[in-house]
């Protein structure tokens, strides 16, 4: 590893009373060890050269009367694994929530010693989707042209109840036995790489669950803020940058718990904060991760929030990680992102962040009549914010997630609106997110209970009527979609400039917003109309993208056609039109 | 001069055949003479040593047959003219439209050889306001506590209709004659130092008025944009940050035009630049100005922007410059502040922008509920923007302007709900600026008609029963009012912790939202209650604060009070609280 540094934690009564020595293991050294406040803990503190051998590490904790041996294996490193790509503007995420997506295990829905048991009736309850549900739709999930996939949290989650949603985490090594084993996140990663699939891990830095063994036995006094005791955060999260900020407010804001369920940690304290930056590390090692995706990121400690990301950029520097700062406002939002140069001199190393401020005011554009601030003018401002991010690329941009009501929902279940938010979603700047199922219309229409939200994928499950993967039982418009999210998705991926591309937009105009993405071998116009009725556009404002262009294929109908005086765009519809330079 | 450049444009017919000559002056050199595309202007640059003393320059005009000569007097300099002092927050601006403030001399209501006459029943007229109405109340402004005028522009807008408004100048160098003369605008801003008010003025940099003399005889071809023709403005300011705007979206809103009447003017004609760079100067030392104000600030060229406000404060290093950037979005508006370092390596000069955020979150707060996003929290969040500025005091702070509904309409005429916006507008960061007249609960309740915002001041014109400077038929509310500004504006200019102190705020609760000024010497708490009921606060929050101070004065009442474990605001009300450290 770049670092060579090891902190070994070793968790036992009374082990702070022992003597901890390592047997000589060549290129392995000693550098120390510390202990905490309470006596059921050591910290083993190692240094690994570049020359030392896989192995197994011995160390002997003696205690008065007798002497563990404990080992701990050192592995061989994949030699490509530094150099591994991060998820970035080619891809298309699919973002998951799989105790909702398919229940490829009936035997492990409950697990005998785990507190919840499955309640598959109950909207907060575990409906028993798993990692092998997900593992046989990777072909669907492939075919779509979905290329990364973001699972919410798959790690135990041994809580009483609401533990369906993994964020909650009561062991940060290890996988739910309701999802899976370690061994099998493994092989599906695997074997969603050999599918061209990469893999993103949804990671919580800010909180554990209260089931978890650190809160019972904290290692240090100051392990969990707020004294272990629970006081409600603020969201304040506008007191991180506020210049004016009380000391009150920050701390309400940064140390104040998420719910009484979720202990919030203290990353302040080194201990933890090096357990955070190894467990990291260690998941992308492990499982061959393509990405991370932190939850709640700015309620975490923001000095160890640069460390964290620092020591995992270092590892990996193509890797990428998204966090995510829920803000509509973009200089709230880009605060965090590398790069920015910031007032206060806080340097980021996080590569990503999420376009909460694109995916407002999509839903109001869609939703609003047209007027010098209200409709399309939304999206344009929203984009024409980018000038505070360095790097507009990499953000990840959506209609819906797993926190959100579902954009079929948000758009009044109208199919033309869904249809036109995709094709701005998957042909506009960032990383485009797609939350499963929204390519065939789910929706929680007249509920915004987190359960209607993370409803069940069609055909997950036992009985279901209706199948997302085969067809089965969708409606004309289901598939409709479905269909245009396939033919995006294919576009995208045949033309460069849909993804890498320049962004230029206009002003919308007479009720159509327009742009172009090109890079060096290609442009591509594209057109939405938001009217209900067909809108013949005058292409003169386009002269410096058209170049004397004059015809353009149609690349969601593959007809030709003319561009170079004026052009109608159906109602309610989209044109997507590589210009022909000859 | 710092600069010790001058270039003198000379307009007569067919000038631009003549040969110009310099006659012999000791420290003034001819570098040379420029022509542009009409034959009637000649530009002449000079060099104007330091050694230079007061004269009268000299210019041979010499055509075919005959000789002019011409005479530009160099002027002595007040030795403290470079080092003038700005407005600051050391301030309240009070703005006035002078046409509307108060007729001094019926007189000049109607000026032979101008186009509009008076016209004092129409909404759109010109009232006859003037500068002897205005030198007339400088004592009431006085004592009212204001230290700066804003007047909105007295400049020659000889336009056939709705001149009353100034914006539309034709002649930069001429006070309109319905106003007064240059020399007694002179006399005006003296009288005003007299009393210690400086005099900020509104200078426009992106149009003129369609009958200025330059718009029929264009200097040069170039000298407005769209070729003198007529095409609209997108007011589409984001154009300028963005970095996927068009260049046909960037063109639209810099060179459009506002209105038919009001040409643009091309600033990157350089000899157009430096006509508005010596303009502006010349002006400062003519009438001794403590500051501009720049209209619609933004749409001018932004390389000229750079270029005039960096001219300007090179002159005066401590002067002020104020630029009208009519957006909510701080990221927008703080882009154009001195320190600010722009994504796109764009440096700018301009000491102060306007905070419209701020005006339009503390309307919303005082209209809504208080939830966790309406009330209070918009007032905390557009504050908590401040990292954005690089001089969050350099902000000009308002309740209401010339352009906008008066703050008493915006409050649903509610008394109270005005006392408490003009309490904070006082007490919280910034440069306050109020409005003529709002000081007593002017209003425009029914309308939006600009000639209702800019309503006659009570008292300043023939036939007024109201008087807002003797008080005469004023209601008891409007006395309130009225005294409350005056208190407030001897509080900030007794505690300097109120005008230059640091703030620290507090996130709103129970409808409360609250702030420390402070500085070496003290600080002072603000308690801004919106609830109909008398609140009840603990102060354990204010720890940080208060520092174990038990005791403080209520400034507004004059008593001492209790802080030391809980406090009663009044409905409605407002603590202004200095904090006792004995």
């Amino acid at each position: 590893m770049h670092h060579p540094d090891l902190q070994i934690m070793i968790r036992q009564a009374n082990v702070a009373n022992a003597k901890v020595s390592l047997r000589p293991y060549e290129g392995v050294k000693l550098l120390g060890v510390e202990r905490g406040d309470s006596d059921n803990y050591v910290f083993i503190n190692l240094h690994i050269d570049e020359s030392a051998q896989a192995g197994e590490l011995q160390f002997d904790v003696s205690y008065q009367h007798a002497t563990d041996v404990l080992s701990y294996p050192l592995l061989t490193r994949h030699p490509q694994s530094a150099a591994r790509q991060g998820f970035s503007t080619k891809d298309i995420i699919y973002l998951i929530n799989p105790d909702r997506f398919a229940n490829g295990n009936p035997d492990n829905d409950s697990v005998k010693g785990l507190y919840e048991q499955a309640r598959p009736d109950f909207k907060g309850g575990r409906h028993g989707g798993d990692l092998q549900g997900i593992i046989a739709r990777l072909d669907y999930i492939k075919d779509m042209g979905f290329t990364q996939l973001w699972l919410t949290p798959v790690r135990e989650n041994n809580m009483s109840e609401y533990s369906y949603h993994g964020y909650a985490m009561t062991d940060f090594y290890k996988i739910d036995p309701r999802m899976g084993s370690n061994e099998q996140y493994r092989m599906f990663t695997q074997a969603a790489a050999s599918r061209g699939i990469g893999v993103i891990m949804d990671m919580v830095l800010n909180h554990s669950g209260l089931n978890h063994w650190w809160v019972k036995d904290k290692p240090t006094r100051d392990w969990l803020n707020f004294g272990g005791e629970f006081s409600g955060t603020s969201h304040a999260r506008q007191t991180i940058q506020d210049p004016h900020a009380s000391e009150f407010d920050k701390k309400q804001f940064n140390d104040g718990w998420f719910v009484p369920t979720m202990p919030d940690l203290n990353q302040r304290q080194p201990l933890l904060a090096t357990y955070l930056i190894q467990n990291a590390i260690w998941w992308v090692e492990y499982a061959n991760l393509s990405g991370i995706r932190v939850d709640t990121y700015s309620y975490s400690d923001k000095a160890f929030l640069a460390k964290w990301t620092e020591r995992v950029m270092n590892e990996y520097p193509n890797f990428n990680i998204v966090g995510e700062e829920w803000s509509t406002n973009p200089a709230t939002v880009s605060y965090w992102q590398r790069g920015k140069v910031n007032q206060d001199g806080y340097i980021s190393y996080l590569p990503s962040v999420m376009d909460f401020s694109l995916q407002e005011a999509l839903v109001k554009a869609l939703n609003e009549e047209e007027s010098w601030n209200t409709g399309w003018v939304r999206v344009y401002q929203s984009i024409a914010n980018d000038f505070l991010y360095p790097d507009t690329n990499n953000l990840l941009i959506f209609l819906d997630n797993h926190d959100m009501s579902r954009i079929f929902t948000e758009l009044g279940q109208d199919v033309e609106k869904t249809q036109l938010a995709m094709t701005l979603l998957l042909t506009t700047r960032g990383i485009p997110q797609i939350y499963y199922g929204s390519e065939v219309l789910l929706d929680n229409t007249g509920s915004h209970d987190h359960g209607d939200i993370r409803i069940d994928f069609p055909g997950g499950f036992e009985g279901h009527k209706q199948d997302a993967v085969s067809g089965t039982g969708l409606s004309k418009e289901q598939h409709a979609m479905q269909r245009h999210v396939r033919t995006l998705a294919q576009l995208r991926k045949k033309y460069s400039a849909l993804s890498d591309g320049e962004l230029v937009h206009f002003s919308p105009y007479d009720g159509v917003y327009s742009y172009i993405r090109r890079d060096k071998s290609h442009s591509i116009l594209v057109l939405l109309n938001k009217n209900q009725t067909s809108t013949t556009i005058n292409m003169t404002r386009y002269q410096e993208v058209l170049q004397g262009v004059k015809t353009a294929q149609d690349l969601l109908n593959n007809v030709k056609t003319n561009v170079s005086e004026s052009m109608e765009i159906p109602k309610m519809g989209s044109k997507v039109l590589l210009l022909k330079h000859d």
